[in-house]
């Protein structure tokens, strides 16, 4: 038998990549990237004076249809893989990323009457402008006492589903009423591949509030939230949600035609960025969490029971892999942290030694930062400067760094925030462990774990666990890869599960972190003092975070 | 009668300054600046290889002869002003900058048998090394149960004259034997003027634990501290101290030698830079504040009965002003929080920008600063990074910023840190008004008020006082140069008090900053929460930051 292979299409925030993987090791063949056309609309509509209003961001439908068109194609091109021997193709994307679509598939944003209406496009999943829907839901939901909201630490997010879905019937009622079907934008290309409508047990249960023994809030709810919503899950959703690695359905001839794959090819049940990385990086068992590191830290672990655990993002069974409950949590500023320090706090003499050693101005502060003990900088920081996801799950938290003396230097400074990001981790994993959730070891992936070794380190004092990175640095189109693989099934050369497919195609690199012991000794001192503060400035016994931010806003707002 | 002129010599730091001015009305006739050929002596005794052991900081007392010899000849040249017009001649100078000395004179340093013996030179002000005896001090007059030290703010500094001399006994007992006298600094040169050996009221009830109701701490106190100390007042020191103005004597032949004026001119009894400056910024009243700004701040208020004020540094009669009980305080880190933020902080975008509207980096922070409202940063600081000295007193408390977010900028943390000393200063102020120290306006004098106006319009609208600032920029000279004017005498052409002396010679500036009510609408609110974390952090509610500075310590000790 032909070696087989299997296509996994991985949509980010500003672009699309194909990544065509050997089904029998996981070995990459090839890869692609299309970058958006339209990119990240949040200024003007495109080819339109419409202005948008701030927190606003919206995605091009046809962008998701030209990566379909461009990456496929090239992977194939350069690979000389035979469309034939491709034997499974599926997608992750953003989440939540949502679009209303009419009946036969055609998002609403592709129909000239509604080209020039805001709330016809894609809004991605970083549009912040539900916040009132979002408010309101949760005010209403602990209101009526549904007791959903502790299966996401409490509050559901303005970047979710259901106060996007609300948000366009608040402001455009026409646009609402004229889509038959609101779908996640992972669903939506599904569709476009396969021609059948899917929901995926992943963006219905971390975005949607859907759980498998629960279903979706009950009718009367969102009769609660605005009577026209009643019957909204029958009327533009589904009630039936599939789990991950499912195949959804074949490739049509019109989708064939864009990608050169074969019509007929297997197409699975879409995924998302973060959780089809799981799998990826070789977990698919509790116990090990997987960390993906990039701009913002999301915290992903599996459990054979339910727990709800204060703070997390969600906790969804089937979420991502089919048969555990799969627990997320997160920290909304990591990567992010470092990148403010590095614009806004390091001194001209440092970009100038950077230069003269030929050294991105990271790895020098890394490299100076690398140099102290931990505990000899005397800093502690809250890593708040974009809020608390998890454990706090507060947005108006802002950050706090203490210690500082006349002798501070920003390789301590640059140290001291990376440290709290790893507070902020060993209070997420502390509080699964605390709530039944084991946690014995990390995998960390995403964009840090490669630029950043002190980093790692540093993860694995603070925490006491050892960290192991993934070999593949195209984590999230590989899981999607593997699920192709076995959306293929085993009778085609696939898996029957992603068990199995994880055993074979995702592998860890040899380099590991452990924590060292006398390093570990001084971050739980350091630690304890960070808890202390954390529950200081975030708990409720000095909320003077957000009375400045509160007065900040009232300044700015009288200008 | 031809016009009579006073010299003021103020022995600074780094350098001394003679200023030549016009008694009638204080203006400003020549001046002339000596740098210390051997500066602050603070790695090697000069001409030597011994090396000077951490925290040491000493001084060479033939600079201050050198100052003598240098500097008044050339005012007296580029005045073209005839000995015989110099009524008066006064200095003043850091303290407790502080020698041994033989009971002729003789500095032990200038000796050849003691010139390569440390301890036989001028210790510097900010000579740290005697730590140690401090806190003996301390925990001895606390066990003991001395009263004294709650004229200190309850803590007797390091800096001070009895640790200083105590240090010396430790570590150089033989040196301690041959020193027939403990000086200050400020007056061993009067010493070397006038031929007379005297002590100013100034240093003695600052730095010496004396006050002219009490006299100096009882033989029994330095008993305990050590047996061979219990006669040092009478042995070492003089128990006749007098007021500032008093004439201490006339100039010698050797001195009017060095100098070109004439023998017999009056020379006054030594002051200290920061409390001569008080009526040359027109201040002789109780209710003024003066605020000397500079790298730190000084706080001198007068009144006319002892309050023991919590924190301050000290509360001496006749300390200031002759007949008034003067009360200082102090903040340990201002002008060097703008230039740590400026050195650590800035990064190279806004250098550039600095460079290309060629002005300073400070100017420019300034001028963003300046655009920002209060309140509308979200931030706010403690001013710890050098320490609290009132009114904690408490070296070991370190900075502290909250309210970051990923949208925070360095113009904003500049402010911030300007704030930060602001409600420092309204602590002070307001915790000398609850103690019955009236303080309804300010006088800022020192390097920052030329330099940023930003700064003062802040310190208006933090404090809620209108600030004001003295027309000289020599204020230590010019204080001097008055108390020569005094120690001259009415008949002689000069003025028979001080408060004369200060309504002809003292002016201020036109410009002044009152508060604007709508900030202190707002820096009320930011101030309130600022006390709430100065409570919570700096009066032992959470000493996290004495236990990360300990850790600090701990790990940098065993490397």
């Amino acid at each position: 038998m032909s070696p087989k292979y299997a296509l996994g299409i991985d949509f980010g925030t500003e672009s699309g990549r194909a990544l065509l993987v050997d089904v029998a090791d996981g070995s990459e063949i090839a890869t692609s990237v299309y970058n958006y056309s339209n990119g990240v609309i949040d200024e003007f509509l495109p080819d339109t004076d419409i202005r948008l209003e701030p927190d606003w961001a919206l995605q091009d439908p046809d962008d998701y249809i030209r990566v379909l068109q461009q990456t496929v194609p090239a992977v194939l091109a350069e690979s000389g893989v035979a469309p034939a021997d491709v034997i499974g193709v599926s997608i992750d994307f953003t989440a939540c990323t949502m679009l209303p679509a009419k009946a036969d598939g055609t998002a609403l944003a592709q129909l000239p009457e509604f080209r020039n209406r805001p709330h016809a496009w894609v809004k991605l999943w970083k549009h912040h402008a539900a916040q009132p829907e979002a408010n309101r839901l949760n005010e209403i939901a602990n209101e009526l006492g549904y007791t959903f909201l502790n299966r996401y630490g409490g509050k559901i997010s303005s970047e979710w589903f259901f106060p996007k879905a609300w948000q366009i019937l608040d402001e455009a009622p026409d646009v609402y009423a004229a889509a038959d079907r609101l779908i996640e934008g992972a669903d939506w290309v599904v569709w476009q591949l396969s021609g059948e409508e899917t929901r995926n047990s992943c963006t219905a249960g971390y975005k949607a509030i859907w759980s498998k023994r629960e279903g979706f809030p009950a009718d009367e709810f969102f009769k609660a939230l605005d009577p026209r919503m009643e019957h909204i899950v029958d009327e533009k959703l589904s009630r039936t949600v599939q789990p991950l690695g499912t195949k959804a359905g074949e490739l049509t001839k019109e989708a064939a035609h864009w990608t050169g794959l074969k019509p007929g090819t297997a197409v699975a049940i879409a995924n998302v960025d973060a959780h089809v990385s799981v799998p990826a990086t070789t977990v698919t068992e509790p116990g090990r969490m997987v960390i993906i590191m990039g701009t913002s830290n999301c915290h992903m672990v599996l459990g054979t029971e339910e727990r709800l655990v204060p703070g997390m993002c969600g906790v969804v069974e089937d979420g991502i892999i089919a048969g555990l409950q799969g627990f997320e949590a997160g920290q909304s500023c990591v990567g992010d942290h470092f990148a403010w320090f590095v614009n806004n706090c390091v001194p001209a003499a440092y970009e100038q030694e950077a230069q003269e050693h030929g050294v991105a101005i990271h790895q020098l502060l890394e490299e100076k930062a690398a140099r102290l003990q931990p505990g000899e900088s005397g800093l502690l920081a809250l890593d708040w400067w974009n809020g608390n996801r998890s454990v706090l799950v507060d947005v108006d938290l802002t950050g706090l760094l203490l210690g500082a003396t006349l002798a501070t230097k920003p390789e301590e400074i640059y140290r001291a925030l990376i440290e709290a990001t790893a507070y902020g981790t060993r209070i997420i994993v502390e509080t699964f462990e605390e709530n039944g959730v084991a946690v014995d070891e990390i995998v960390a992936t995403g964009g840090l774990p490669d630029r950043n070794k002190l980093l790692m380190q540093i993860y694995a004092d603070v925490t006491g666990r050892s960290i192991y990175i993934p070999e593949s640095s195209q984590i999230g189109a590989l899981g999607s890869a593997m699920h192709g693989a076995v959306a293929a099934g085993a009778e085609a050369g696939g898996y029957d599960s992603i068990v199995q497919a994880s055993r074979k195609m995702a592998r860890l690199r040899d380099e590991v972190f452990h924590p060292i012991p006398e390093h570990q000794a001084v971050y739980d001192q350091l630690y304890a003092e960070y808890v202390t503060l954390h529950d200081y400035f975030g708990r409720g016994a000095n909320d003077v975070m957000k009375r400045l931010k509160a007065l900040k806003a009232e300044i700015r707002a009288s200008e």
